[in-house]
C-alpha cells in the first residue's frame, strides 16, 4: 500500500501523542521516521514505531523529558537527553550545535542519556538549511567484534555528513561503519540463504557465512573484514564513533549500550547514562567565503559524478544520490508500506485506541 | 644499522638546513620524520628525505615559506602554507587549532597550499600535551577508484585521532582509509608475489591480484572492497577526508592533488592551491570535567584490551598499541635504517655537501 507522506506524518504524530508525548515532541519523532521512509531507508522508518512503543510501554523511555545542557564552552556542549526518545534528544542537540556554530564558526554537542535516534542523515541535513555542514554520529547496540576478538563490543555506529553545494544538490553521506547491517542478515536468514564470506564470524571468531551467527554467539566483522583487507582500520573507525558518542558525553560505551528493543533484558552493568550521540556543525563561511565554498563543492561533485564507470550500465555516484532519488520519487508518488509493517503499526494503534491506518 | 634517534634528529635537521630551511623549520621536518621512525612507520620516515629533497631541488617546494592565516572565526581558521614542506604548514596549523580550542573549546584549521606532511599521528598527538583530543586529516595523490569507477580520484587519505586517558596510555588511531598502501603493493611486486583478492582492480575495473596494476592503469579499491562488503562506505569515508582537506581550505581535491615526488610531472589542471590538510582539537573538558573524561577513557581502553581474543596467540589491541610498543623499543635501542634508505640519505648528503651518515 502507498501512502502520502503528509498523511503518514500526521498519523505517526497521533500515535506518539497517544503514547504520552507532547504534540511538538510527537511531531519530531514522526518527522525523523518519515524522513527515513522518504529517503528509502525503511529499516529506520515506521518499522521502528513498534519498538519505540514497546520501550515506552515498558517504562524504559521517558515521554516527558526535560532535555538539558549540562556543560558548555563557546563551541561545545553536552546535552542530557533525560532518557527521551532519540529523535527528541537528537534534534535539540543538533539545533544547539547549529546555534553554537552561528557564533563560534563551529558547534559540537555530545549527547548522553538518549535512545535510538533513527536515521542519522536527518540531523546532519538540518545544517543545510542554515548554510552549514552537518555531522551526526551515534553508538548502537553491540553486534560487532573488534579485530582479533570474539566479543561483541561495538555497534554498527553510523556517520552522517551533509555538505551544501550551489547548483548541485548537497552531498549527504550516511553510512554504518560496518560492512553489513543486522537487518540484512535477518532477511538472508528468512530466505534460507548464506551471506558472502567476509561479513560475519562465528562465536570462535572463524569466518562464517551463516546469517544467524549472531543468535549463536557470532558477530559482524569490522569494515574491511580481516587484517589483510584493512579490517583493523574499520575497527579504528567504529571505535572512534563509539568514543565520540559515549566517552565525550558520559553515555554508555560499546558493550554497555542499553538494548533498544523491549524484548531484550536490560544490562546488569552500566558505565554511563543511556545511549550516546555526537553532533557537529560548521558554517560554510568558517573557512572560505560561502560562494567560493559552494562553487568548489559543485566542482567536486561534478568531477566525481563525471568519472568513468567501470561498467556502462552503472553510474559513478556521489554519496546521497540514491537516497535523494528515492526522496524525489516518494514525495510525489507516496510511500510504500509493507503488509507486515502495517500490521505492526495497527497493533500499536489498537493498543493506544487510535483509528487504524487503512 | 641502528642509530640513536637524537643523532638522527640532529643529522636530518642539518640536511634540511642545507636545503635552505631555517634551523627552526628544519627541526620541525626532522621531528616529524623521526617520529615516524620511532613509531615503526618507516614508509613515512627517513625514506621521504630523498623525495622531499628532490621536490625542493626542482623548485616545487618553498623552503622559506610564510605560513599565514587567511580566514578565521572564533573556533575555525584557514591557513595558507605558502607551498611549504608539509610538516611546516602542518605543525603551525595544528598549533593554531590548539590555541583556538583553549578559548573556544574546540579549534579547526583547514590548510591549503601545502605538501606531503608525513605521519598524521604526529599532529593529532600534539594535542595530548595540552590535555586535548587531536585530529589530523590529509588528502594525497590519487590512487583509489571510487565505487563503480575505473578513474583514480582519491588518495589513501588518512585519519589520525589521539585521545588522552588517565592511567592508560592515550589511544592514537592513525589509519589510511583504504585497504592497502602503495608501498605494500611495491613490496609484493618486488617479491614477485600477487596480492589478495579485494585490494586492487585493473584498468577496466575488474578484480585483480596484480601488485603492479597501478602502473598499468588500475587502482586501489576503497575500504570494504566491493559493494557487497561495504566498499561504498569506504568510498564515503575517503571522499569526506578529501573534501575536509581540500574544499574546506581551497586546496586541490582528489585527482588534482599535485604529485609529491619530483619524477612525476606537474598536473596540467589545478582547482586550488597545493595539497590540503584538516586539523582539529577539543579540550577534554569541553564536554565533561577532565578527570571524568580520563577515567571513562581508561575504562573504555581496559574493556577493549580485556576482550576475549579469537586466538590465544593474539591480543585484542587498542588503536596505537603497536606503534607505542615500537616507540618504547626504538627510543631505547635505536632506529634501524635499511641499507637502501641509508644510501638514499647519503646521496642527498653528498649533493648538499654534508658529511655522510655512517
Amino acid at each position: 500500500m502507498k501512502y502520502n507522506h503528509k498523511e503518514l506524518l500526521s498519523y505517526t504524530t497521533q500515535l506518539f501523542m497517544a503514547m504520552g508525548c507532547s504534540n511538538a515532541h510527537a511531531r519530531v519523532v514522526a518527522d525523523v521516521l518519515i524522513a527515513a521512509e522518504l529517503r528509502g531507508i525503511p529499516s529506520h522508518g515506521l518499522m521502528r514505531v513498534k519498538d519505540y512503543y514497546q520501550m515506552v510501554a515498558s517504562g524504559r523511555i521517558n515521554v516527558n523529558p526535560k532535555v538539558s545542557v549540562v556543560h558548555q564552552t563557546p563551541s561545545t556542549a553536552t546535552v542530557d537527553g533525560d532518557n527521551a526518545l532519540g529523535p527528541i534528544a537528537g534534534k535539540e542537540s543538533m539545533m544547539l550545535a547549529i546555534e553554537k556554530a552561528k557564533v563560534a564558526g563551529s558547534g559540537w554537542v555530545a549527547t548522553r542519556n538518549s535512545n535510538h535516534f533513527g536515521i542519522a542523515a536527518f540531523y546532519s541535513m538540518m545544517a543545510l538549511d542554515e548554510d552549514m555542514i552537518g555531522i551526526a554520529l551515534t553508538n548502537a547496540n553491540p553486534l560487532v567484534a573488534p579485530t582479533n576478538s570474539t566479543d561483541r563490543l561495538l555497534g554498527t555506529n553510523p556517520i552522517a555528513v551533509a555538505i551544501p553545494a550551489d547548483k548541485q544538490p548537497p552531498l549527504v553521506a550516511d553510512f554504518a561503519t560496518t560492512p553489513i547491517a543486522r537487518g540484512k542478515l535477518a532477511i538472508k536468514a528468512k530466505q534460507g540463504l548464506n551471506v558472502s564470506h567476509g561479513l560475519v564470524q562465528d562465536k570462535e571468531g572463524n569466518p562464517s557465512t551463516d546469517p544467524s551467527t549472531i543468535e549463536k554467539g557470532g558477530a559482524i566483522v569490522t569494515l574491511g573484514g580481516d587484517i589483510e583487507h584493512g579490517g583493523h582500520k574499520g575497527y579504528c573507525l567504529t571505535a572512534l564513533v563509539d568514543i565520540f558518542s559515549s566517552v565525550f558525553s558520559g553515555a554508555n560505551f560499546g558493550p554497555f549500550v542499553p538494548p533498544q528493543v523491549a524484548y531484550l533484558p536490560l544490562l546488569e552493568k552500566s558505565v554511563g547514562k543511556g545511549l550516546g550521540h555526537f553532533f557537529g556543525a560548521f558554517r560554510i563561511d568558517a573557512f572560505r567565503p560561502a560562494d567560493e565554498f559552494k562553487t568548489s563543492m559543485d566542482q567536486w561533485i561534478e568531477t566525481f559524478r563525471g568519472a568513468k564507470p567501470s561498467n556502462p550500465n552503472t553510474k559513478v555516484l556521489v554519496p546521497g544520490d540514491i537516497e535523494r532519488g528515492n526522496y524525489e520519487k516518494n514525495i510525489v508518488s507516496g510511500i510504500t508500506i509493507l503488509p507486515q509493517i502495517l500490521n505492526d503499526l495497527n497493533s500499536v494503534a489498537r493498543e493506544l485506541d487510535i483509528p487504524l491506518l487503512r
